[in-house]
């Protein structure tokens, strides 16, 4: 198994804390892409979409991070990143897309880059708008954890599942932009608790190989 | 059922194209986005999330479109939106996320509105906006539709999956802001072929009774 991954990148990220938490050995392969190598021929030969991460299996070759977690869950159930029950699991993959789909879209890499480049936006303002989105995203996310039944150390249960690997990530990022997490506390208190476990401080940019 | 949703809303009419094709009957409750109602005190309450859609089943309350689908699938498998196979799933959940996380969350209406109120962008580029990530995502989605093996007259295969539910809502949103969509003729093919289809046909936004 190779991962083909970036150490700065939410949604690689996201996989790396999966396939620690399964106890799925894998090598690295680095896309670097502040660089803009996901456009390099090559990349986008293997990946139409131009994004990390990419999961490569025997000759196959996976794309999207929650859909890369999802294979990794039919094929190595233990252990689960899902509960058993259907509508466990649907509070657990409504938490990650709150977070896929609602927060880190918005403030990707190339939409930055847009807002800078063809906006005419500001380093300052375009913070600022980072700032908004975390501060929209993490309201919502710690209204929902705290609003509907099922959260314990974790943010479902008191064991890591799919809505923790996005979690975590997505709080590194609040935390590089210096944005104020002071007004979510459940959601802190779950960060604290996933910070203590190998598979997910294994996983953060900093221990990665390559890592600025 | 009671499908809580907005008859313009990209992600309410994926999962109304999911009840049609699963031959679910549903209720319907409007909660009108362009004014606002997402916000209301007695919404919120039900959703923290303040977004639609959400799916009302006996007392349980279930949000995030894509979780939806897969909780449709796991309860009411026949007819299936996902094919049985891992790599086939994690293909077609792909494909739905490059709508869901690429394209879908940077052109929804909180950042338009956002994109005007707060850094006082006009109309025009506001919708340069849009038509820039309309073309920046469909343009991946075309590439992988012909770069990845799977594709038939539909996203995946011959009938109709969780990818199409996605693809329909966004070619419908391309079209209402006229972005050239020659770029992409697979992808185009499969939407005409999906629009055929009675169960994506009766989902349309117009034929909504919220519709205005």
């Amino acid at each position: 198994m190779k991962l083909h991954g970036y150490f700065r990148s939410s949604a690689s990220f996201r996989v790396r804390i999966a396939l620690n938490l399964k106890r799925l050995d894998y090598d690295a392969a680095f896309v670097h892409i502040a660089k803009g190598e996901q456009h390099a021929p090559a990349y986008c030969a293997l990946n139409p979409q131009a994004l990390v991460p990419m999961l490569e299996i025997g000759g196959d070759l996976l794309t999207q991070s929650l859909a890369i977690i999802e294979y990794l869950e039919e094929t190595h159930p233990h252990p689960p990143l899902l509960p058993a029950n259907a509508l466990e699991r649907a509070r657990v993959r409504s938490l990650s897309l709150l977070i896929a789909c609602e927060i880190h879209p918005v403030n990707n890499t190339r939409v930055l880059q847009h807002l800078k480049r063809a906006l005419g936006q500001s380093e300052e303002q375009v913070n600022a708008w980072y700032r908004h989105w975390i501060a929209d995203g993490l309201a919502k996310f710690e209204a929902q954890l705290q609003g509907t039944r099922g959260s314990g150390r974790f943010c479902h249960g008191d064991a890591p599942t799919m809505a923790d690997c996005c979690l975590v990530p997505q709080v590194f990022n609040a935390q590089r932009f210096q944005c104020d997490t002071g007004a979510y506390p459940k959601t802190m208190q779950i960060f604290a608790e996933c910070m203590r476990n190998e598979a997910f401080d294994r996983a953060q940019p900093s221990k990665q190989p390559d890592a600025e």
